[in-house]
């Protein structure tokens, strides 16, 4: 049997919500439209929050993967 | 059909303005001339913005890509 | 003999309850159900702890391998 | 049509006086003689700048492309 | 003659106690069993401290490479 | 005719004197003997600055290339 | 005349007393045993100082790369 990998964890979240914690203490909501080996991500409907809280609505945003920390289902 | 990656993102936002979100917590806003596979990005009647004020016109900016976190329509 | 290599113990790891030390000083402590040589991680039943108290239950969780400080079993 | 690249941006600049933006906060002016993929660039009659103050005249100068965030016209 | 490399120093440690000293000031004590390329590392009976005393019983720990400044006999 | 590169303008200081800007905010002037694609940069009578101030007289040293901000002509 | 290269001043130090100076402010004295392209670094007889003063006798000591400063004859 063919073990997973960690890119399987974000494929299974395609097209789902999901929360992306970002090295700068933000996190941005939306849905899981595309990413890469890098972990660059594009999201859809994006808003951003801050402890809680919406800070901004983004829309399409593409994140750089280096600034991710983890991604996680919304 | 084929997945989309998160370049295609930044591919459809070509010549449209975007705010480009740097780590030094400041924001470019321009129209996206070019981009590349390191996230390097050109842009065009750019200006710099801190806490939503323009605090620069910058014209044309080549921006390193190392410095950005995410890139959002404007 | 062959010598064992450090992915190796992340290997005897594989659905187990591992905890996950951030470089921004959280800890995740989830099941382990795969990795990759950046060190990407995917757990399930995760959940985030700050000095010790439970903060947030995640669920399925990606970790990008460059945030992480090291793994060893819960 | 070739769609345009962002070192093409840089190109344009070539021996023209730009503004190189620096992670420590400092800004470097001076005429654009030389850059490389990593961003590497070389300067000529170059200048420091901080809050927009002259601090110190360099002449030629090279720049290591890890240290800068963006490149823009004088 | 040939000449030493570095990971030859590591060799010589290996199934012995060694100091790992974390960037984050902190320094791991165990039994170094692997090690790679990367500098990641495996550790048996390892412990961590902090400012010389012991803080956690870690037992088998990972630890990703860019995290370590150095490693010395314990 | 062939554009210049920035690495040109390194080679045209050699075996002269250079100011070597650090991302630790100190300077090593000395003479600059060797370098190579990563800018690790080999100098010769070097001394280290702090505000201008000689501090320390290092003779030949070797400097890691990812901690310099820019070399220019002493 | 062949040029030299940086790392041919780190091979003529090769056996004798160095202090390799640390990203964390700290220095390391020992004799250099072995380096490599990454500039790790194995020292024999090494010491921690800190502002001047021993703080630690290492022995033999391997220090990854990415956290070295420079090196220079003791």
């Amino acid at each position: 049997m063919e073990q997973s990998r960690p890119l399987d964890a974000l494929n299974k979240a395609r097209d789902k919500r999901v929360i992306v914690e970002l090295k700068n203490q933000k996190q941005l909501i939306g849905k899981l439209k595309a990413f890469d080996i890098h972990i660059n991500v594009a999201l859809e409907d994006a808003e951003e929050r801050v402890d809680g809280e919406i800070k901004r609505k983004l829309g399409e945003v593409f994140v750089r993967g280096d600034t991710i920390i983890m991604i996680s289902p919304a």
